[in-house]
């Protein structure tokens, strides 16, 4: 690796010159905020931060900073999960806000394009579509930060995903600043483009490790004229994914989400957010979230999704069911989904791992690895919830009843995801489903992965990015300088 | 450029030694058919046509190629309309064919996928997929000799795109040969998996330039319960784009095909393919062929098709609408649309381009690109036939009555696709929709791509195959060695 210097005040000079008072500070109470991730488990160092006002300037900042031999780390809203906007504790880096490039350049109901700058904030996409009778059909419970820089470096996925896919299947283009400094112009709206290797794809998920992603264009779909949400409680998994197939071929693949959420999961959000209250009148093992939504001229979601939940309770594979019978209803139902995480938190720290294995296995998975974790480790309890129609799962394991909490994760957290991410791999699974790799899981990505794999991302980082200096120490281990704890 | 090597007779022993007389043929007889393009527009020359049996046949080939520094080209069906199969003139290169590689590994309707090996033909994977409840939404005319990996590795459309995407985007894993004849696992059928840059992506779309394609796992979808075909006159392009916005919101995106066809592509139909009839009673400047399909519980796509038609007939919008009374009727609507190609052909030469432009550009494009070519070459006739919806269409120059077609095509064809492809290229479009770069469009492709991603893409090719082996002479200038004329 070529060496690497941090910046210097002449450097720092010269980019408060470029881009000026409103895009420079070196103000630490002002960097602060920036330098810790989400979940509040890294904190970094930045002598500086850069927000940059457009690509030109990003690319100004690039070209400075590769002829300083210094690191740039791309931070967008700063909500990730494996802290792959954080920069390295040693100070190396300097960190570039995207948030100052939040303009929509462009929309379009005709077209179902949108052109959005990388600071744009998710739910102001969401309000920019809903403006001209359109959607963008990726949705998370950080949209009112994350930006869609973000969420394109890191491949998003979310609650559509069953339907709409993750991020990279809404992408139609990117515009971004590589490592030379160079600007990608890549952002046609174009629905077909076969000329070579899809550079839009390989930024898509890079985590800021080939570039700087400064806009996006994104495909955006009609809205639907209606939405029926429902609950059901479920003796198994398998149940909750026989019924997921049946309403997909009833609905013809109508259904935009199928959210699992065990007893477990249901009971710590009863006993922990406040204004909640359980969807049906007995405890049933697992549930399930389903919302299916429909078009103008065609079947009504809710009268399709209770004859096909009728027929599945007749059948016995549903115990008991409910359909939202207005739009309060329907949100009080997706409200309990999305507070488990909150939930969680408010009980206590916890080992967290976003895994996928496929499908058909996930049933199985859920089974046998929730008794082999808690055989492993006595007195834990893993609550298992999410993406059942993707594969992917959010498998949280609790550390047993009255231990320290963050003494047991620190004693014990590094082997408990060590066994977890095993029994993934062994499925034919992903220890990173939708949060990606980052610094938080990059010595569990490189200890599992298959050796072609990380060479051939090695070569392509240093073909891309040769000095090394884009977003170091995440994703991959040849960028990863001084590793934060 | 590391030199490139002609294969010896020692290397040609090994390799049949390897592969055994079914996988190794040095006879020109069986070579000959697999050295000409399917448009028989270039011929290359190969000393022998190696068939492997399995990936690892692949890798010990590909490693002694290396080893030999001989060039080598992967084939599936050969019905490419780029000559992106076809092996140089000079004979440096071996031909690898995938055809013998053609087991359907694993495929599952729960899990809503199949891994299929490169060999398998479009049309057998549609026939095993049909047999399990389930359908693979790729479909085009070449289908019964098209194979997956030359459909991953040029990243196929088709009449379905409108719906479910191009292959990228029903593409779950890859396993593939790399340059160093490594072997890629990544036949992963998850739906999710953000570890790192998407090797899987990159390699789809790649034609074989960066490693040779064995098996892909790819998604499948239910079948729909039923389908409605329609075929509607239209005064112009624009009155098709707002009918199928309009179609779009009233079945909620249930519109599968939305194909654009101009009177003068319809009557060469009519005029050169036995048993076609006209399928409204009076002409119409412009057709659309329509397909909605419907779920089971879901509404009758006919009903749905018919009162939009009849709104759309109301509004002014469409001139004239019919809808097939029976599968008998829906082939019939359907065989005039995939007859064009085939009618072209007895026509006679022609210079075809695979363009796309925004989709809300299409319209205007159409009306003042064919008076711009007209006007520049007078005498000309245009038909632009095709994926209206993808904003992609076949935009074919007839040469003037009269001419001698294959002299007019030698002298003027170059010089009518750059005319072409500098419009296209102003209005934010692409060269190529579908159909790759290979040898046709590689000039045209390097005239006028954006440096930044030429010189990208150059980084990646030099970073994953640093001899330059594979197939040279496609999408990359830098791996040309002798431009086929």
């Amino acid at each position: 690796m070529p060496e690497i210097c941090g910046p210097t005040p002449a450097l720092l000079a010269r980019l408060a010159d470029i881009l000026g008072p409103q895009g420079f500070t070196a103000d630490p109470a002002d960097i602060d905020p920036w330098l810790s991730d989400w979940r509040g488990r890294y904190r970094g160092a930045s002598a500086a931060l850069l927000s940059p006002a457009n690509a030109e300037q990003v690319a100004a900042i690039v070209k400075l900073a590769a002829e300083a031999r210094v690191p740039l780390v791309p931070q967008g809203g700063n909500t990730g999960t494996v802290a792959g906007a954080t920069p390295p504790v040693d100070g190396s880096a300097l960190l570039v806000s995207t948030r100052r490039m939040n303009r929509i350049r462009a929309i379009s109901a005709e077209d179902n394009a949108v052109i959005a700058e990388a600071g744009v904030i998710l739910s102001n996409l969401h309000d920019a579509a809903t403006a001209i009778g359109r959607r963008f059909p990726l949705s998370l419970a950080a949209k009112g930060s994350a930006t869609i820089g973000g969420l394109v470096s890191t491949n998003a996925g979310g609650t559509q995903v069953l339907r709409f896919g993750t991020m990279r299947n809404l992408l139609l283009g990117i515009e971004a600043v590589l490592p030379d400094g160079s600007i990608f112009h890549g952002l046609e709206t174009l629905r077909k483009d076969n000329r070579g290797y899809d550079l839009r794809q390989l930024l898509a998920g890079a985590e800021g490790t080939l570039g700087i992603v400064t806009a996006a264009s994104l495909r955006l779909v009609p809205q639907p004229a209606a939405r029926a949400v429902g609950w059901v409680g479920l003796p198994d998994p398998q149940a909750a994914l026989t019924l997921l197939r049946r309403l997909e071929e009833a609905t013809g693949e109508a259904v935009e989400s199928f959210e699992l959420v065990p007893a477990r999961a249901l009971d710590l959000v009863l006993a922990n957010i406040p204004g909640t209250r359980a969807p049906l009148t007995g405890p049933h093992a697992w549930n399930a979230l389903i919302e299916v939504t429909g078009a103008e001229g065609g079947a009504d979601p809710a009268a399709l999704l209770e004859s096909a939940l009728a027929a599945a309770i007749e059948a016995e594979l549903v115990e008991d069911a409910t359909i939202a019978a207005s739009e309060a209803q329907a949100e009080a139902l997706w409200a309990l989904r999305e507070s488990i995480s909150e939930a969680e938190r408010i009980d206590g720290a916890s080992a967290k791992h976003d895994i996928a294995v496929p499908v058909t296995a996930m049933p199985a998975f859920l089974i046998e690895e929730e008794a082999a974790v808690e055989a492993a480790f006595p007195g834990c309890r893993i609550i298992a919830f999410g993406h059942l129609g993707d594969g992917n799962i959010h498998f949280n394991i609790l550390p047993p009843h009255g231990v320290d909490r963050g003494a047991w994760m620190a004693e014990k957290g590094p082997e408990v995801s060590a066994f977890v991410h095993d029994r993934v791999a062994a499925r034919g699974g992903t220890l990173s489903a939708e949060h990606g790799i980052g610094q938080a899981k990059l010595a569990e990505f490189v200890r599992l992965a298959d050796p072609v794999r990380l060479a051939t991302m090695t070569a392509i980082k240093q073909a891309i990015d040769p000095l090394g200096l884009m977003n170091p120490g995440k994703l991959l281990p040849l960028a990863s300088r001084a590793p934060t704890p």
